[in-house]
């Protein structure tokens, strides 16, 4: 990660900008003391020392420990469910299973949200993946709790299953439910595809699949449930307090203000923690038969065989291009799945075909089936390293085909106005020809990719390490706010600061940015802004932090409220200091007049303050004005070293290059490209679910031994992260677009492009594991 | 409490008052359809159930256990502490004691707050009372912090120590301080006082004294501490988790934004929790020093000991009356203490003479003196019960010396304007004279009067149970709000309602009158509004929760927040249902018109409300205008029987008509009333700290055995709650004046003109205890 050591390096003390004015309100900042440069968490002791509070550290007086009983099978129907014995096992206060009528039966999937939804009913008599819960127990310890569900006595008819959506549409496949195994087929078209194929001067076409993925956060889905006579506390690892309560109160019939959810520390979702499980509301039932807490936090094995996964996807990819590089068509059709129930199997797959470039013909058909397989969830950009997967692999392609780079060739398509398309609203910055350009320099592409470049159908180099460049493009979908959000900032009598906010921060850093722009706004130290965040009972509404939407979200929303509070500190300041408000700006805990050294007044001595307590200062974020459209962009390089031998895959290097829009915390922020090319890593060689398709359609690979994610050790030794940092008003007052999302999306279509590079094999199935290249490795030996 | 049972029957509906209107702001109600009726506590199952979390039920995963060293004696110097023995105990982990580097000496008792401080340094070497802290311990669990306790070697120096002062300022008397025992000497007058006696027809002059009464809450003080990094979090039982928050800060040094003080369900403190006890601060140090966090609850000895007192009182009370029944002049002059340090001896004991009735020529001196017992603090109604003692008594005295019934005497000298006295600003509302008129109809005073009262020297009646009726009247010095207070009111998209308020309930019901509040503004019932309430990290600055001014500081507040909550509302509506917002109106989730039926929603059904997700309305109450006086009268009578045998009195009935502006909820209301007449009764009868005086300065009554407390045995059958509600505008936008603190003024005194009135002995020293009255009978045998 050497490679721009300067980008990192904290100056030693932050160049002191212009004190804040009042009544800047809406103004973009132009210089800033905090935001954008690299600064620590505000809660990064608190990480790393063990002291920080997760759902899963919640003790409460006289709780009991619930566990969830699974289906072992992938289709199957209870026959009968005897939980008598269970119930007299030692420790155990209460069994559940079969019908409970306190949930209610809207929890069933409905239409319009489709990915926000725990599928099926509570404890389905019809299992229709491994993993379906069919009875939970509450203990006095986890043991006898584990102990009780083996006494639970299930007797099921194994039915025949279908694992393999590319088998679930056969006449003859097992029927997931009544209605058959499709879900639904979308279309879209613009232009005349078969005259677009027609203008080309070349045509190609490739199939792709792309593996499922499982969300593997560090921290397990589950929750503490409490109830109070009637209102029900959970504390639970989610990346949104209010959807859980919304869903929690949907499902148990309650107001909404009789669910409190509190998020606290909360170690990563990755989209799987964006609603309501059902643990969530297992652990509640439990809570409530018994009259005491309940603690349910689900094993790993079943996070991963139920709560949620990158489906897997099949991709058909047809494209004209002519020789100087215009692309003349695009013909892309997808069968993918979301499991056993309607989660959104193929969803946001098409976008990188559909916008990223520009082209006249587009036409694009998503079939999505249904599985015995766990629900889908959104997962880290979800659809969008699959189409970028087929996308970027057949660019790569294609410029081979008409001999041009592959930089040239993309910055050939690029959209030449500030919109995707012709009709559509235009996006407030769009950086991918920055991207493009700068990130190329930076990487040294042309340079790097003289030295590699093997011809077609051959290893790049002598002996048996071969290296090769690969690079990629990208945009995500949404990157724009998702209001309404509302903060609370309030300042204390002796000027300390403490912030209130609903999000919760997945990881990312949140807490650190919002206290940086806080900090920004009022002159002080982010670390010296205390936060409160992730409580339904005390903060106010917000949407889950999800979908790259939280900063653009929450920032401007807290810098409203921090503007707000300084706006009445400098009314009780210019009162005191008989001075003019506008003249008055605060730092380091003063409030100081620019046109006259001698009026000045810590904060800490305004009586007006004492007088009052506390300010408190309400920030919103309404809705962004239509007509705007605010998306992220990016591009990314890489270079890798292919062991011809072992079909190993090294990767050297990676350079993300990211049009986010402002940099919030440089040291954050190149975090998330790390950790963004690191997840893709995983996603181009190692990671994959393994379904038992053809005997008994269970998971094969349920465990952190058999699940290969990345780590330390295939992680690049140098990742540079390139901000291309387009600042504007059209954005929002903070001027930060999504970053999360973003940088995951190219990242394995750049390391396929770069195997190809490195050894003229192209890889078009995920992971580029190395059997798969050893075995088109020696095919292409047969074949050369 | 039978007397008066239509009173406290609930209705079996409520009746339905016009919905509330938009833009009805600063209206007082006129019609409510919640607010003044009797109903349940919100949290009343919580309370009873057992499923309450207090902080001492709060359990942080690898929590230890503190506890505290105090000083054996009531006078000593430290010689030599050695702590390395106790270090070494099993479980030990921290033992602190001399001096402590992080305890700012800001911790020094200061000018200006002396009932706010606690009192001395954190551990000071020169013990002045049995208890002070000496060193502290936290442990693995409580028993070994106990044991490790015992393990520290103290050696002593036990100095001379003066416990009782009516002797600290004779000549000799051991110094609690250095400078002498005088803390300070403070006199008023109005009008010429000798001139006063001089036209009074009759002067009397009596001495009263009344014994130091220990707060008993049923909970004890403590606390548990736990650091994230440089973040304190207390959850404490206090009445003010900003004071708390403020004390704390200050004596570790810390911004208050890094003190997160949460309160939550509290069991009481009757003014001996309105801020941060050494407790507080040690357990912060000990969770400092060991890492982790640290409970300290006081054992009861130790709350007996060390966190405050209502003082004794020492008074003298000179007064002339001419025939006609009008008060000529008072003289009065007190000898009190605040124990070992400042702690406002002899404060508020004034209020009573100086300001009850008119009276011209009125001196006052009141000294104030150390002597080594524990600090006092402000106990319910400060100095009130103290001064009524001796007035009222005095008062009853002047009645019978001008053969004048004592009601008529009382309203005889009801100030006549609408002031105390002429240059005073007058009272929002006075109902003094309601309070003596309805409560005497009400409770048949005369004709019981005529049934009772004996001759002047003679037991009334035959055999040896006598039967006595017995009256007295009060104001509170302060009844109306201690502004700021500010609240936050959310209604989430269902229309279900939150309320974040930081004002402590401390069992006396305002969550409950908070919720009906909020719900007369909403259409709603109070027990579906959920509150989050006392915690300086997520709700508002408020002040303590004490001086009976929580319901006038924060109903307005609450109020305000809701009608901002409302407002937008019916914006939102009004633009769905095409209707003028001024015409709509809110009742049980639904908007609708006042003018058109067809024009009506679900709030649940709003989508405007579910774009926001949420309405957020903030409330404050700002300070009151200045020129308005805003106190609570009362006036009490009871009956008693004497057993002149024993000296036992029983009380068979009371009465408490009370002007406290707005009844907010009827039952709470009764209940206060019921209990400050109880607590009067322990006041009158039984309670007494006993030191000994002589031989040791001890406490010799640390236990809930030897220091009695009155009991359901000790409480008369029959209760009488009358309020005489006055409504004005002039008080706050909801009416509501104090009525914690009023409750228990005047009853001692009129429990004292009782037993006169049944035995013709005239009890001048609280408690009347049998031993006493048995005396003082005998004596009056022997002089009869």
């Amino acid at each position: 990660m050497a490679a721009n050591p300067d980008k990192h390096k904290q100056p030693e003390a932050f160049p002191a900008p212009d004190p804040p004015r009042a009544g800047e309100t809406a103004k973009l900042w132009e210089k800033t003391r905090f935001v954008g440069k690299p600064f620590p968490r505000v809660d990064a002791y608190e990480r790393l020392s063990g002291s920080a509070v997760y759902p899963a550290d919640v003790r409460l007086p006289n709780m009991l420990y619930g566990a969830i009983l699974g289906s072992p099978h992938a289709n199957a129907r209870i026959k009968r469910l005897d939980m008598t014995r269970a119930e007299k096992m030692p420790g155990v206060r209460a069994v559940i299973g079969g019908t409970v009528p306190e949930a209610n039966p809207a929890w069933h999937y409905r239409q319009g949200r489709p990915a926000m939804e725990v599928a099926g009913k509570l404890f389905d008599p019809h299992c229709r993946f491994e993993g379906d819960a069919v009875a939970a127990v509450a203990a006095e310890n986890p043991y006898q709790a584990q102990d009780a569900l083996r006494a639970i006595v299930v007797e099921y008819e194994v039915l025949p299953f279908v694992a393999d959506e590319r088998k679930a549409l056969q006449p003859g496949a097992p029927l997931v439910h009544g209605e058959g195994n499709l879900v639904q087929t979308d279309r879209y078209q613009r232009g005349d595809v078969e005259k677009g194929f027609a203008e080309a001067d070349v045509v190609l076409q490739e199939t792709y699949r792309s593996a499922c993925e499982l969300h593997t956060p560090m921290e397990p889905h589950g929750c503490v449930a409490n109830w109070e006579r009637d209102r029900l506390t959970l504390w639970e690892s989610t990346q949104g307090v209010f959807a859980v309560q919304s869903g929690v109160a949907e499902i148990l019939g309650l107001p909404l203000a009789k669910v409190r959810v509190i998020g606290g520390y909360m170690g990563g979702g990755f989209g799987s923690k964006l609603q309501a499980g059902k643990y969530s509301v297992i652990a509640a039932l439990l809570a409530r038969r018994t009259g005491r807490p309940v603690k349910l936090i689900l094993p790993r094995e079943q996070t991963y065989l139920a709560v949620g996964n990158r489906p897997p996807c099949n991709m058909r990819l047809k494209a004209g291009v002519r020789k100087d590089g215009t692309l003349t068509a695009l013909d892309f059709s997808v069968l993918g799945t979301g499991g056993a129930y309607p989660a959104g199997g193929t969803s946001l797959v098409d976008w990188q075909v559909r916008d990223l470039y520009s082209c006249p013909n587009v036409r694009i058909e998503t079939t999505d089936v249904y599985v015995n397989a766990g629900p889908a969830r959104p997962f880290r950009a979800p659809g969008h390293p699959q189409g970028s997967w087929a996308l970027e692999q057949m660019m790569d392609a294609l410029a081979k085909a008409i001999r041009m780079d592959p930089v040239e060739f993309r910055l050939k398509n690029v959209p030449s106005g500030s919109q995707a398309r012709e009709g559509m609203p235009p996006y407030a910055t769009t950086g991918l020809r920055q991207c493009l350009e700068e990130g190329a320099r930076a990487f040294g592409w042309k340079e790097a990719r003289q030295k590699t470049g093997a011809p077609p159908g051959k290893a790049s180099g002598e002996g048996h390490l071969r290296r090769g460049v690969g690079m990629a493009s990208g945009l995500w979908v949404a990157g724009g706010a998702m209001p309404p959000s509302t903060v609370i900032v309030k300042m204390f009598s002796d000027g300390s600061v403490n912030l209130n906010m609903g999000a919760s921060d997945i990881g990312t850093g949140t807490k650190t940015i919002m206290a940086a722009v806080a900090a920004e706004e009022l002159g002080m130290a982010p670390e010296s802004i205390q936060i409160e965040h992730a409580d339904t009972g005390t903060t106010q509404y917000t949407r889950p932090s999800g979908g790259s939407k939280t900063v653009p979200t929450e920032s401007p929303a807290v810098r409203a409220a921090a503007i707000h509070v300084k706006e009445q500190l400098l009314s009780i300041a210019a009162e005191a200091l008989k001075a003019d408000k506008a003249d008055l700006a605060v730092m380091d805990g003063r409030v100081l007049s620019r046109s006259d050294d001698s009026k000045s007044a810590k904060i800490a001595d305004l009586a007006g303050l004492k007088q009052r307590g506390v300010i408190v200062g309400i920030g919103s974020r309404a809705p962004d004005p239509p007509g705007k459209v605010v998306n992220p962009f990016a591009a990314q390089f890489c270079e890798v070293e292919v062991n011809v031998l072992t079909g190993e895959v090294r990767i050297l290097r990676f350079l993300g290059a990211h049009d986010s829009g402002r940099v919030m915390n440089r040291l954050t922020y190149d975090n998330q490209v790390f950790g963004g090319i690191t997840m893709g890593i995983g996603f181009a060689l190692t990671e994959c679910r393994i379904l038992d398709a053809s005997q008994t359609g269970k998971l094969l690979n349920r465990n952190w031994h058999d699940y290969k994610l990345p780590t330390v050790l295939d992680v690049p030794a140098e990742m540079v992260s390139l901000p291309i940092e387009i600042l504007s008003p059209e954005i929002n007052t903070t001027g930060a677009k999504g970053l999360g999302e973003p940088v995951t999306i190219p990242t394995a279509a750049a390391v396929a492009n770069a195997v190809y590079d490195a050894t003229g094999v192209r890889i078009t199935e995920s992971p580029i594991s190395p059997m798969q290249l050893c075995k088109l490795l020696s095919e292409q030996l047969k074949e050369g």
